[in-house]
C-alpha cells in the first residue's frame, strides 16, 4: 500500500488504555516507569536476578493495581464511548437519543481551558483605546509587541516604485492570474528559496553563504518551530530551553508537538548567558525524571533580552549536544535587527569550524522581523540533515499567496535596496534604542546591554511591593490601570528572577518617548 | 503561571521508556493492554477476584518480561542518549567526540521513510514531459490533480477590472503597504470571516445561512482538517473513514494528528454509498481491539467517487454519532462544484433539523477547489460546538498575506460575479464531465455517476491482466508509459475493489478528449 504514498499501517499507535490513562490519572505513565526497572531485574545478572524477577513483581504489581483502584481521580476527559452494559439501544427516532457532549480530545482541553495571557489582556485593552500622538495621547501605549513600525516607509516606496513590475501581468497591466491558478510545491518554489538565501546572506554580511537546498519554507515562524520540534522528539520527550525564553515555545512546541520545555535559568548576574555547566544540570536532572532529552533551543539574538551567544558558546553547546546525541535548535528570527556595535555570528557561521557535527544543528528564520512585513507569514527551517529536510518539506505546507510571492521574490533580490533597508534599518533601531535605555536610566531604570531585537529587558524588581511572581504581577496592572502602559512581564517568559519586564521600542516614534517617561514616573512614584 | 497563557503544566507526558517502547518494538502498547484487564479482575467482584487477582498478574506479568527479553527486536529508532555505563567523558576538544547520527523523532522516521506514492512518479514524469495540445502533443498528460483550469478566465477577467480598487491604495496608486506590516489575528479577519459566510451562502444556494463567529479560518483545507482532528481526537484514537477516500486524510490525520483512520468499505454494488450498517461494524471490530473511535470522517461531495449523501443518510450518520457520543466531519470542499442534477445538501442544513445534536458536527470547506485558486489558500473550519471554536483558533495561525486577503474580500463580496461565476463554472462542468463519460462509455468504461467535484471515478478492472492490487498498479503503469496518462488508481483512496481510477478532467479543454480517447485505446487493445 506504501506505493501510494500513505503511511505505513505500523506507525506507532496507542489503545484506548493508553489513552485514557495517560492524560486522565498519569497512571500509564507510572505503569510504565514500574515495568522498566522490573524488567531490569528479570533480565538481570545471575539466578538470584531470576528469583528476585519473580517474586519482586508480584508484589509490586498488585500493590500498584489495589493503589490505582483506591487512588484513581475522575478522569479529566470522560472516555466518549459509552460502555456496553449500559445498554444504550440505537433508537429510531433521533429526539430519543441521550444528549451527551461531544467531547474534545484531552490535548485540546487543555488549549481550550487555558486561561488568556496578560498579554491578551493588555492587548484587549490596547484595542479598545489606542494611544495616538494627536488623536489620543491618552490610550493605551503598545509596547508588548515585537512589531517592527521604524522602517515601515523603506518598504513603502519601494512597493510604491515597484510593484507594478512584479505583480502585474505587463500583457494587459492586470494582475496575473498564474501562480494563483495552481498548487504550489508544499516548501515553496525554488526561486524563492533562492531569493531568501541570497537574503539571508546579505543578513549575514557575507560572512557565511546559504544553500536554496537545505530551506523549507512554512508559513511564518510558528510552523517552522513547530514543525521542526515534530520532526526532532516524540511526545513526551523534552528540550532544554534557557529562560527567559519567548511564551510562544510553549504554544508551538508543548501545545501542538506535545514535547516539554524544560527552562533552563539564566540569571541577572551573567547578564542573562547561557551556561554549559547549566545545561548539563538540567540534562541530568530530566534523565534523573526518566524524560528523554532530544534537544536544545534558544534564540540568538535573544528574545526576550537582546544579548549574542558568542562562537565559544555556540561551539560548546554542539560539543554538549554531540556528547548527548541531541538536536541544536537555534531561533535567529531576529538575526536581521542587530543594532549593537557586537557581531552577529550565526550557527551557519559556526558549522563551517572542523570537526563539528553539522546534522544536528537546525536553524528558524523568519520574514517578519527583518522586514516590517509579519503579514507576509514566511518562516524558514534551515537544516544540514537530510532526514530532517526531509520529513519537514513534507510536512510542511508553506502557503504565502501567489501575488504576494512574485512581490516577495523582486524585493528580495533587489540586493542594493536589501543593503540600504538593512543599513538604515539597523541604524533606527541603533538610535531607537539608545534613547529609550538612556531615558529609563535617567528615571533609575536599568537595562541588560542588548545588541539585537526590539527591545529593552528591563529591570523594574526595585518597584515591587514584594519580590514575587505576584509582586511583578502587581507592577504589571499598574503599569496598565495607572500609566497605560501594555508590557510583558518576565514571568511570561518563564524569567527566574521577577520583576524584570520586556519593552518593544519600534512601535514607537521618538515623539512618544517623553510621553513614556512621564508616564514611568508616575509609576515610580505612586505611593 | 497560567495568567501568561503557558498551558498548565499538567499537561499529558510520556517517559522515555514508553517513548522507547511505543514506537520501537510495541511493548509498550503490549503491557497496557495487559495491565487493563488484569485490573478488571483485581476489581473484580467477591473474593474470588482478588484472588485470581494476587495469582493471575505474578504469572502473566514475569511470562511477559521473559517473553518481552527474549523477542524484543531490534529498535526502529535507537536512544538518543548515551548510556551512561559506557562512559562516555565529555571531551574537551570537538574532534574526540564520537560520531552518531542525530536521529529523528519516531513519527518524523515514518514520514521521511516513507515511499513516494505512484501519484509524485507520475507527476514527476508530467513535469519532466508536460502534455500541451500544439507545443506538446505526445507529452504525459496531468489528469491525477484535482485542479479547475475550466474558468480561469473567468477570474482572471474579474482580477483585469477590479485589481486597482481592490488592492491598491487609491491616494497613490499603489500596493498598501497596510496589512502587510501587521499581525492579523489568527483566525483570519472578521471581515474575511463574514466575506467567507456570504460566499458559502451562495454556495448553497440560500438553502442554509453561515455564521461569521462559527468560522476559523486556516491556510488551505489540510491545516483545516489537520488542526480539527487534533482536537477531537488523541494519539492512537480513530476516526471511520468510509472509503474509498482521499490519501491527503491519511497525510493530515495519520501523520501530523497520530490519530489511526478506519476505513469503511464502500463498494461499487451500492454506487460506493455509505451504510450505518457498516459503520457500525468497524466501530465495533476497533472496539473489540481497545481502540477508542473518536469520530466520522467523509467528504461530500465523495472525493474520489463525486456521488453526494442524501438528507437522511445525514441524519443517520449523525444519530450514529451521537449513540456512540463521537464527532462528525464532513469535508465539503467540493460543495461550490456540483454539475449533476441532484441538489446538494450540506451538513450546516441538516443541522436545522428538529432533535439533531449539533455541537458535534464540524465542516471543513475551501477556497481552492469552489474557484480556481488553490495558490492563495484559504481553508475553513465551521463548528457548533464553542470548546472546539476556542481550541481551532488558537491553534490556527490563518496566513494569508495582506495583498491577498483585500482582494479576496472583495471578490467575494462581488455578489453578482460570484452568482455568475458558480453558474458559468457549474455549466462547464456538466459540459466537460458529460463529454468524458460519454466518451469513456463509447471505449467500454464505465464511470460511477457523479453529482459534483473535478473527476470520473472510473472501472478499469476489465482492463487488469489479474484482479488484484498488483494487476491495479500494473495497469497504472501501463497507462502512464504506453498512453502518457497520468492519474491516480483506487489502492491509494483505499478502494477495497481493485481496478478503479480517478480521472480529473479540469484539468483538460475539450479539444483534448479525442487524443486522450486515442491514447486509453491503445491501453485497451494492447496484448
Amino acid at each position: 500500500m506504501t506505493r501510494h504514498g500513505e503511511p505505513p499501517s505500523e506507525q506507532p499507535s496507542a489503545t484506548t488504555e493508553e489513552q485514557a490513562l495517560i492524560p486522565c490519572s498519569g497512571g500509564g505513565g507510572a505503569a510504565m516507569r514500574l515495568i522498566v526497572p522490573l524488567q531490569g531485574i528479570v533480565q538481570g545478572h545471575g539466578g538470584g536476578g531470576l528469583v528476585l524477577g519473580s517474586l519482586l513483581p508480584c508484589v509490586l504489581f498488585y500493590a500498584f493495581q489495589m493503589y490505582l483502584k483506591r487512588s484513581r481521580s475522575p478522569p479529566l476527559n470522560p472516555p466518549a464511548d459509552v460502555p456496553e452494559h449500559r445498554g444504550v439501544v440505537r433508537s429510531s427516532s433521533r429526539r430519543r437519543l441521550p444528549v451527551r457532549d461531544a467531547v474534545l480530545s484531552a490535548r485540546a482541553s487543555l488549549i481550550a481551558k487555558s486561561a488568556d495571557s496578560s498579554y491578551a489582556a493588555g492587548d484587549k485593552r490596547f484595542l479598545e483605546d489606542p494611544y495616538h500622538l494627536f488623536d489620543n495621547p491618552d490610550g493605551v501605549m503598545q509596547l508588548g509587541l515585537a512589531e517592527n513600525r521604524l522602517s515601515l516607509d523603506l518598504i513603502d516606496d519601494w512597493l510604491a516604485k515597484n510593484y507594478k513590475d512584479t505583480m502585474l501581468d505587463q500583457r494587459q497591466g492586470a494582475l496575473s492570474i498564474k501562480g494563483l491558478a495552481t498548487y504550489q510545491p508544499f516548501d515553496g518554489s525554488l526561486e524563492f528559496k533562492t531569493a531568501i538565501a541570497g537574503l539571508m546572506g546579505q543578513v549575514m554580511q557575507g560572512s557565511v553563504s546559504f544553500d536554496p537546498s537545505r530551506i523549507v519554507l512554512t508559513s511564518g515562524a510558528t510552523p517552522a518551530i513547530e514543525i521542526l520540534s515534530f520532526c526532532l522528539a516524540d511526545i513526551g520527550n523534552a528540550f532544554l530551553v534557557p529562560s527567559p525564553y519567548h511564551p510562544g515555545y510553549d504554544r508551538n512546541i508543548r501545545w501542538r508537538a506535545g514535547i516539554e520545555l524544560i527552562p533552563v535559568p539564566c540569571r541577572s548576574t551573567d547578564n542573562f548567558s547561557i551556561s554549559v555547566a547549566s545545561l548539563e544540570r538540567a540534562y541530568t536532572r530530566a534523565k534523573n525524571r526518566s524524560v528523554k532529552v532530544c534537544g536544545i533551543l534558544f534564540s540568538n539574538p535573544s528574545n526576550p533580552v537582546g544579548n549574542l551567544l558568542r562562537t565559544e558558546t555556540l561551539l560548546d553547546i554542539i560539543d554538549f549536544a554531540t556528547e548527548k546525541n541531541i538536536h541544536v535548535i537555534a531561533d535567529e528570527t531576529f538575526a536581521g535587527s542587530i543594532h549593537g556595535n557586537e557581531v552577529f555570528v550565526s550557527m551557519a557561521e559556526v558549522l563551517n569550524t572542523d570537526g563539528v557535527d553539522r546534522t544536528r544543528v537546525h536553524i528558524v528564520y523568519s520574514l517578519s522581523k527583518v522586514f516590517c512585513i509579519p503579514g507576509v507569514r514566511v518562516g524558514i527551517v534551515y537544516s544540514f540533515n537530510e532526514c530532517v529536510l526531509a520529513a519537514t518539506s513534507r510536512l510542511s505546507r508553506f502557503s504565502i499567496s501567489a501575488p504576494t510571492h512574485q512581490l516577495l521574490i523582486s524585493m528580495l533580490t533587489d540586493v542594493k535596496f536589501i543593503a540600504q533597508y538593512l543599513k538604515m534599518n539597523r541604524e533606527r533601531l541603533r538610535i531607537m534604542y539608545a534613547l529609550l535605555v538612556s531615558s529609563l536610566m535617567e528615571l533609575g531604570v536599568q537595562c541588560v546591554k542588548s545588541i539585537g531585537g526590539f527591545y529593552c529587558w528591563m529591570d523594574m524588581s526595585k518597584l515591587m511591593k514584594s519580590y514575587s511572581e505576584k509582586g511583578e504581577f502587581e507592577l504589571w496592572k499598574v503599569m496598565l490601570d495607572l500609566a497605560k502602559i501594555h508590557l510583558t512581564s518576565g514571568t511570561a517568559y518563564h524569567c527566574i528572577e521577577p520583576g524584570w519586564f520586556r519593552l518593544c521600542f519600534t512601535t514607537l516614534s521618538r515623539n512618544d518617548v517623553p510621553l513614556l517617561m512621564e508616564r514611568l514616573k508616575r509609576v515610580i512614584h505612586r505611593q
